[in-house]
C-alpha cells in the first residue's frame, strides 16, 4: 500500500518519533488500521504513529493539521462499528503506548490513567486499592480505556453500574490542532457551564484524542449470587424481572436472557459433553447476579431467592432454575451466557446491537422474529442481550449450504426492515457499539434530523478542517 | 417599568395567549422576572408570558426570533446566581402553569413530566408507586424540575445518588426558532453520536427551553439511621469519612459538616430552648446518614456503627457522637443541619457555593480562614456542606455594626482572593448553583480560555441570534 502522504509531513512525523514508533508498510499497518469489524469498506491506512508521551500526540497533531491528513485515533481494536478503521489514506494514531496507570487514590476513589490503559489494566490497578472499576465485558483485557470512553462502552453490569459515562470523572483530550484541554478531573461537582467531557465520552475520535482520563471507583460487593433459569416465553423475561426488582433488600447487578437457539449453539460448540444446567429449557434463559452487600446475609438472601423462584413457578413465569452453591458453579452458570458469541462465530452471524425502551423489548421480539420468517425464512434468527437495559444482540445465522456473499447481501436487504422495527418501536439503532461506518446510514432512525444538524455544527465548532475520523458517525 | 417591545410583538403575543397568561406591568412583572439571588443588577423584564402549552411555547419562540426579542426561561424562581433574572427588556417564559405529571412506569421505573412540575411533586408521584426520585434539597417544594435540570441541581444526597445529571432519562427543549426536540426518553442505552440532553443539563436556559423531561427512578431505601457527632478538627472531618465508606456493609447516603459557629448561630436562631444533641461541641460537627437495605438489619448497622464511633473516639477522630433511635430523634438530627441557611439568613451573609478535590477540603479551609482573618479581621467565616462530595458553602456574616453596602463592598474585594485559592487548589468557583449572572467574571478560574470558546461556539451553534438568556454563564 504505497502511501499518498507528502513527503514533508513523513520526514517531519519521523523527526518526532522514534524509527519503530513509525510504520509504513506491512501487515502492521493494516493490523492497526481496523477494529474487530470486518465491514464491506476499504482498509486503506497512509501511515500508523505509536506516540509515547501526550507531547508527541500534540505534535503530531499540530503536523496533520499543518498538512491537512486526517488522522483515525486508535485504541485496543475492538470496536465492532468500523470506528478505528482508516479508508482513505488517514493517519492512524494508536494510543498503545500511552499506557500508564498514573495513581489511585483510595480516599477520593479516583484512579487516573493514561488512554491506552486496559479495562482490565484499570480492574486490576482499583482491586489492588480493595475498590472496583465497575464497567465490565469481553473484551476488557485488550479494550483501551480511551477506547471505552471514546464509545461509552456498556457491558453486562449498565443495570446495576450504568455506562462508561457514569464512570468519568475527568479526560484529557487533545484537539486536532494539538491543543491539550484537562475538563473536569477529581471534582464531584462542578456546575460551570456546558459539560464538555459529556460529548467526548461516545464522540468516536470525531472531536478530540482523548489521551488520559479520571475515573471514579467504587467498593466491590462483598460477594454474588447466581442463578440460571429457563422460561417458557419472552414475557415471562419482563415478569421476572419486575419480581426480582421489586423484592425487598434484593439487588440485581446482571440480568441476561438468551433464547433456547443460543443455548444450543452453546452446547454445539463446547467440545467436551458439558452437564447441563436445567433439567429443562425454555423459550428464553436469564442468568441473574445478585450481589451481597456482606457475606453474612448470603444464606437469607439465597432463601429469598428460591422462594421468589417457587413462586414463579407456581404462576408459570418460570419451569426450572438453579442456584450457584460456589463460586464454581457460579462461573459455569455465567459461561453459558459468555461462550454465546464466540459459539455463534462459525456461523459468521449477522450482527445487531439495538436498545428498546423496556416494555417494548417483547413487542418487538414478536415482530422481528415475524419479519425474519417471512423474508429469510432459511436463516435462523437468535436473540441474547441485556434484557434489563432493554439491550438486545441480534443474530441471523449463516446456513451452511448459503455462500457468504448471497447471505450478506440477503441480511443487508433485511437491515431496512429490522432497523424500521427498531424505529417504530422507539429504539436506538446503537445501544452501546456506538455508530462508525457501520451504521451511519442509519443514524436518522434514532436521531432527528434538527439533533443530526446540531451534532454536525458542534463537530464544525470542534474540527473545523474535519481532520479527525473522517466519515465516522456522520454520512460524508 | 415601560416595555420596549414592538407593539407587533407584543399584539401577536396578546392573540396566541390568554389575557391571564401575560403579565405586562405591576409586581408580577418583577416578581417573574428574578430569582432568589438579590445581586447588584437591575431587574428589567420586558414582559412575563405563562404559556399552557409546548405548542404555545414553540409559538413564542417563533414570534421572539422574528421580531429578534430575547427570552429569559424562568422554573421556580430558586436559583441562587440570577440565572432567571431579566436584565435588559427580555421576555420572561415562565414555565409554572406546564406541572403536569404525565405518567410513572413502574416497570421501566421512568417518571415523564412537564418542566414546570415541582420536584416534590416529582418525588410524590414516583412514592405513590413505591420508588423514590433521589434528587433532593430545601427548596424542592418550589422548585421546577425543568430548572432543576437546566441547573443540574445537586442536594444532601449526591454522595449516594448522584446529581440531576444521572436521573435525567430524556428531554424535550424547544430552540430559540421554536423547533422541539425530543431527546432521549425511556433508552438506558442510545450510543448514535452525540449526547445532546448532556449539553442542556446545566446550561442554564442559554441552548433552549427544557419544557418536558422523562426522569429515572430508583427504589426507596427500606430505612435509614441517622448521627451527629463532633469532631475535634476539619482533618479529623475526612479521617472518619474514609473509615465510614471503607467499613464493609454500610451505605453512606449523606456525610455533611458544619463548623462550631454554625452550630452557634442555629442555637441563636432557635426560638425555644433546643435540647443540645451533644456533650461536647468540635471545630466540626457531622451528620451522617446511612442506608438501610431492610429493617432487619437496623440493629446489626446500629451496633456496626457505635462501634466505629468508638473506635473513633479512642482515636482522638470523635469527641462526641449521638444516634437517632427513632424518626423524630433523627428529623430532630437533620435539623441542625438544615436549619443553617435559615439561621444565618439575619446576618445578611456573603455567600459562595465552591467545589474541591476532596483531598483540597482541609488544606483549602486553613488557608481560607487564614485569608479571612488577615482580610477581614472583624467578620465572621463559617463553613458548612456537602463535604463527602468536596463542596463548601462558605459564608461571611456582617456584622451587626456595619452597613450593609460597606460590607458588601469589602467582601466583593475579597472574592478573587477567595476565588484565587480555590483555582490554586484546583477547586470549581460553582459546585452545584451554576455561574448565571453572579459568577460569570469566574469562569476562567475554573474553565480554560479553550474550553470557554468551544462552549461559546456551541451557543452560537444552537443559538445563532442569541437569543436565550443572553449575559448569562458568559460574559457579554
Amino acid at each position: 500500500m504505497g502511501s499518498d502522504l507528502p513527503s514533508a509531513f513523513v520526514d517531519a512525523l519521523r523527526s518526532q518519533l522514534g524509527p519503530e514508533d513509525v510504520i509504513e508498510s506491512g501487515d502492521d499497518l493494516r493490523y492497526y488500521a481496523s477494529d474487530r469489524c470486518k465491514g464491506d469498506w476499504p482498509v486503506a491506512p497512509g501511515i500508523v504513529v505509536l506516540p509515547r508521551s501526550v507531547e508527541q500526540v500534540r505534535a503530531i497533531a499540530r503536523l496533520c493539521t499543518a498538512h491537512r491528513v486526517a488522522i483515525v485515533p486508535s485504541g485496543g481494536r475492538t470496536g465492532l462499528t468500523g470506528a478505528a478503521t482508516a479508508i482513505a489514506g488517514e493517519l492512524v494514531l494508536s494510543l498503545a503506548r500511552l499506557d500508564r496507570i498514573e495513581s489511585v487514590d483510595p480516599v477520593s476513589r479516583l484512579l487516573h490513567c493514561q488512554a491506552g490503559a486496559t479495562v482490565q489494566a484499570v480492574q486490576e490497578a482499583a482491586a489492588a486499592h480493595g475498590l472496583s472499576y465497575p464497567v465490565d465485558f469481553a473484551a476488557k483485557g485488550s479494550a483501551h480505556i480511551g477506547g471505552s470512553i471514546a464509545t461509552n462502552a456498556g457491558g453486562v453490569k449498565v443495570l446495576r453500574h450504568g455506562l462508561t459515562r457514569e464512570w468519568v470523572s475527568g479526560l484529557d483530550v487533545v484537539l486536532a490542532d494539538g491543543e491539550l484541554l484537562h475538563i473536569g478531573g477529581e471534582l464531584v461537582k462542578n456546575n460551570t457551564g456546558y459539560d464538555l467531557r459529556q460529548l467526548f465520552i461516545g464522540s468516536e475520535g470525531t472531536l478530540g484524542i482523548i489521551v488520559a482520563a479520571t475515573l471514579s471507583l467504587d467498593r466491590p460487593p462483598a460477594g454474588t449470587l447466581v442463578a440460571l433459569a429457563a422460561l417458557p416465553s419472552d414475557d415471562a423475561v419482563l415478569g421476572l424481572f419486575e419480581r426480582l426488582r421489586a423484592s425487598a433488600g434484593l439487588v440485581v447487578s446482571a440480568f441476561e436472557c438468551f433464547d433456547r437457539g443460543c443455548y444450543a449453539r452453546v452446547v454445539e460448540h463446547r467440545s467436551r459433553a458439558a452437564t447441563q444446567p436445567l433439567e429443562q429449557l425454555g423459550a428464553q434463559q436469564v442468568l441473574v447476579e445478585l450481589e451481597l452487600r456482606d457475606e453474612g446475609e448470603r444464606e437469607a438472601v439465597h432463601e429469598q431467592l428460591v422462594a421468589l423462584f417457587e413462586q414463579a413457578v407456581e404462576d408459570e413465569l418460570v419451569l426450572d432454575a438453579t442456584i450457584a452453591h460456589n463460586e464454581a458453579r457460579a462461573r459455569e452458570l455465567w459461561a453459558w451466557r459468555e461462550d454465546i458469541s464466540e459459539s455463534l462465530h462459525p456461523h459468521t452471524p449477522h450482527k445487531a446491537d439495538i436498545a428498546l425502551p423496556i416494555r417494548q423489548v417483547v413487542p418487538f421480539m414478536t415482530r422481528w422474529r415475524a419479519a425474519v420468517a417471512a423474508a429469510l425464512p432459511d436463516i435462523e434468527a437468535l436473540a441474547f442481550g441485556h434484557v434489563g437495559d432493554g439491550n438486545l444482540h441480534l443474530n441471523l445465522l449463516r446456513p451452511a449450504a448459503l455462500a457468504h456473499a448471497e447471505f450478506l447481501a440477503r441480511v443487508h436487504e433485511f437491515d431496512p426492515t429490522m432497523y424500521g422495527l427498531v424505529r417504530e418501536h422507539g429504539g436506538s439503532v446503537s445501544a452501546e457499539h456506538g455508530i462508525g461506518l457501520l451504521k451511519r446510514d442509519y443514524l436518522g432512525h434514532t436521531r432527528s434530523a434538527r439533533e443530526i444538524a446540531l451534532m454536525r455544527a458542534i463537530k464544525q465548532a470542534f474540527d473545523p478542517l474535519g481532520l479527525l475520523n473522517p466519515g465516522k458517525i456522520f454520512t460524508p
